[in-house]
């Protein structure tokens, strides 16, 4: 049994935490902190919790987080890069759910999220805790930078493409679409069910967080700069996120069906549908998987994957247990053998 | 390890049956089937199942029915009742989640279900599927009919007050709202997206068949004859339902809030809300609980008991996962402890 | 043609109002005010009347308003009453569609509302503005105090019962469901999208501000006090409004449908449905009407009425324009022969 | 005032038809076809049309047709071509909502409707009733094809782009969303709310009936040949197409902005959206409306149109009925200057 601590419970990310760990026989859940909330039971805030989990919120402390063997931020951008070092002193590993690691470049840090890094010279040191690529890296790791939910959705589906540098890394086009609830839980205009419901658009064209963070990835896997364009869009659903993914093929491909079935085989969390196959975000709704289909639609040029996750999930706290399993030697899917929930 | 066989693998209490046992610890899924989709494996059809659920849908055949310990019928109304007696005498348990043996009165159930009973000699033995009354008889039983949904969260809301003698049992109302998914997975117009989502109706005023169902049970906790006017709508949401409950208090009573948490204080998936508390279906969406609060505005005489179930677990497969368990002596949660997923 | 003022031109009832206003023939919208987006054309903010609305918005000030033939009040609670006196002296009408005057009764108004009432003076003038009960009062009127979106479903749905003296009129219940468009356009996490799409739930069962609205519109019907017990619900959808009335007869009756299709023949927005009829709320969605049926079940005492409103339109704005055609002299369906979209 | 008929007015788009037609000052409707519903008033189908349409429905004959002015075919692909050369003949315009006479090429137009041709002969005259590019033709025609929703979207996205030269016609990718009314009203599994509702997916990636026709009206645009990658998807709401487009600029364009507003100046119906804007499909939920909006990310070479629209309306029977005005000479917006319901 590790401790586990979680700053900033109250979020979609930390709740969908406590979903997961509850259950997980690894794990007791030590420290659940909240400013607004500290001094109120976590399951009265969260009534499906009731009976899975007795803690209570607690002000984010480091004294009371430095007991636990690892800490879990679901916090805003800019607070897990304020504790991040005191708490790696006292021993405690950290799980970043937010953004204050993923980029490798500072400055690029802070003109996308719009202040000053804190803690830059923890950068080098994080992992970005993206399993397919960086499993044995993450088990070694002090500091986990977990990727966000579009650039998990993007990177998975155009990886073995990319590493096999099959397509015109110049034109990688990303047009992706998520439900609302990677807006987080915070009173806003822009996310009520009146401004939401019944209704698409696209947002953020001119530019968007996670195009620097998908494009890094990508960039790794080409072991050169790549150019992308990144359209993310808003759905009329609360959970998922559908990326279709356009690139150029720029050599004659044998079997992109076989290509995606190998790289993949033995992923625990990567399903490649049968040929032909359409994913449908319902069908990873509440698990931590990613299914992914590849076409080419005509036999042409143009490769379309399609690639789906459950954005607090596989996109986010999933992905953070998984990484967990992984650094503590636990099981890979330990706590992460949910099946989705369909209908 | 009990060998697992469901009739009508399709529907949606068919694959929720699946969700739930392909992680169940205590048994193995045998046996699945379908006419239409004899010969496909169950995970092509459903794609959630990949890597939980091997099997091959067959067809509805006693012969390989028989060889389970226990078979579970998730099949439309009139199905159940032709198999039940050959699959008895061959030492086959049954679970019916259809409605065929929850009627005592055959001319009852003839009328509302319009068809002729093909094996009313069972009728009486079948032991309607209620745990929180009948868990002695389900442990014992051979045959079981579990509740409709509606049934099940409106007796569950009823039941302490009905049984204390408290309210007036000839003037009960229960105004109760459904997802759609209560509707089955058939190809309907009524049933469509763009008919149901974003609307809201009544439906059935003059008559639903899950009336004469509450009706009896609530007449046994009486012990007597009630009269309850039903009144089920249709709300744009895939899973959940919403019982509001009306009685005229005939008592003074001191402590209706203790009264309930008392009488459910042993169940594991009735969970009374604190005092004041409004229950959310989204709290129990996943999950095997029901839900529930009891409120008296303004200390009136109207007793006003909000109670909430997702339709397809306690309302379907979880209520019979749950007899099953009580059936072999299973502990009464295995396999149902899931989180209800919010948001 | 008249002109318009509109305070609060930014909720979703000021904008529904200029969706209305925008095509009725007999106005001009000359003012609409908002201290927040002062300086911004009313397009910027509501891309959905570009090419139908010129008008920037202005600061609330006596002065501007005061030019205009009416003002519309679309303001939350606790505006208009600021304002009201200063308006009426300048010889301006005065629609508001807040709670401001919607009481009788100050002290109640002031326990319900948590203030103190700034315009008490004004109370007994205001006209309750419900026109199938109020017709020559609102077409006098300066003041007219716009009902809330249930008192208008549920009123008009007893309505004819309880002028009748059909009902006991102490144990009348309203189970009413809303869309949540009716908590109004401003930032709060209990309406977010995550929190409110795919759940259901009751709220405020311990007391709601339109109780007494109601109660004091029944006790008019009626003659005499009433007792209600009103329970709202929220039901994930943005528009519509189902109320679900239950009330006991006292004496034989014999033709409930004639009873209500003679009430309502000469009514242009309300329309009772056929025999047996379930009324749908995306029938009346962005229409004036309130469809109602009538039901007794199995010929029992329980009546059962079913009325739909769209809350923003016959629960607030359209309600409002039809008292301004009155109030002026125009045909009082003028601007808001819209038909419901469906589906 | 003229004389219209509908064939087919039982789907979305016959009723969308009514809707509109129900208001129109210059027509009147005289005949409304439904096998299935014959002898039914249309009113009891559709409650939100009471007192809009006192029409009957009767079964689709040429007799009674041949009395009306002009007919719209609102019917399954198929049936227009089977009636049009007789009312043609007896003097009746038609506008064809279907997809019988939208593709110039016969054998393309039998390979993706699976089926033979039965009026080759017309194919040619009929004119493509995109108003933006064919207004003069519609004008004099007796024939319309109606362009399908996802072409309407898609083309007058592309327009301005491709008329100018300005992007690689040999690259061009459209990832569209849907609403699930495009799937028509018929009883399907794959249209329930509970199949789609809360989840997004892509379909058809191998081949959809769209692509042909816009890649017909695209390279009509370019004076040659164009190549498309083309890949619907459906999203979790009623009403709404939302497009976006993907273009290689092959040359230096100082103001694209201009370029769109240029075009589009003298449209009735397309909006060109301010320089940065993100069109959200609820904007012109119920409208006729195209909204619009150029971006070029980072200044770079891909240029991405957001174009969205109602299919049900610009998309379908708005766009039958702007056609209309224009072919007897009414003012062309004529009954379609409703605004968009929001929320």
């Amino acid at each position: 049994m590790i401790q586990i601590g979680i700053v900033g419970g109250t979020g979609y990310t930390g709740v969908e935490l406590l979903r997961l760990l509850a259950l997980h026989p690894k794990v007791e859940i030590a420290v659940v902190t909240s400013r607004a909330d500290a001094g109120t039971r976590v399951d009265a805030v969260y009534p499906s919790l009731r009976g899975y989990c007795n803690v209570v919120f607690t002000p984010p402390e480091v004294e009371s987080l430095a007991a636990c063997n690892v800490v879990f931020f679901a916090t805003p951008n800019g607070t897990a890069m304020l504790m991040a070092e005191q708490l790696l002193q006292r021993g405690v590993k950290i799980i970043d759910l937010s953004a204050d690691f993923r980029l490798q470049d500072v400055k690029q840090w802070e003109h996308w999220y719009g202040m000053q890094h804190a803690c830059p010279a923890l950068i080098n040191e994080a992992v970005y805790g993206l399993p397919e690529i960086n499993r044995a890296a993450i088990k070694a790791a002090r500091l986990i930078a977990c990727p966000g939910c579009y650039p998990t959705a993007v990177q998975l589906g155009f990886l073995p493409l990319i590493e096999q540098g099959l397509i015109d890394t110049q034109r990688l086009i990303a047009d992706v679409k998520s439900g609302v609830s990677g807006a987080g839980r915070k009173a806003e205009l822009a996310t009520l069910m009146s401004e939401t419901g019944e209704s698409f658009k696209a947002y953020a064209v001119a530019g968007h967080r996670h195009a620097p963070e998908i494009t890094q990835g990508l960039s790794k896997f080409a072991g050169a700069a790549v150019s992308l364009t990144f359209v993310p869009h808003l759905t009329p659903m609360i959970r998922g996120i559908h990326a279709t993914l356009y690139g150029q093929l720029q050599t004659d491909v044998k079997d992109l069906q076989a290509l995606y079935e190998q790289r993949y085989k033995e992923e625990p969390f990567v399903d490649v549908l049968p040929q032909g196959a359409h994913p449908d975000t319902r069908n990873v709704r509440g698990s931590n998987r990613c299914q992914i289909a590849v076409h080419q639609p005509q036999g042409g040029n143009t490769v379309v994957v399609l690639s789906v996750i459950d954005n607090l999930v596989k996109g986010a706290a999933g992905q953070a247990v998984q990484a967990m399993n992984l650094m503590f030697g636990f099981e890979e899917a330990q706590g992460l053998q949910t099946l989705a929930l369909y209908p």
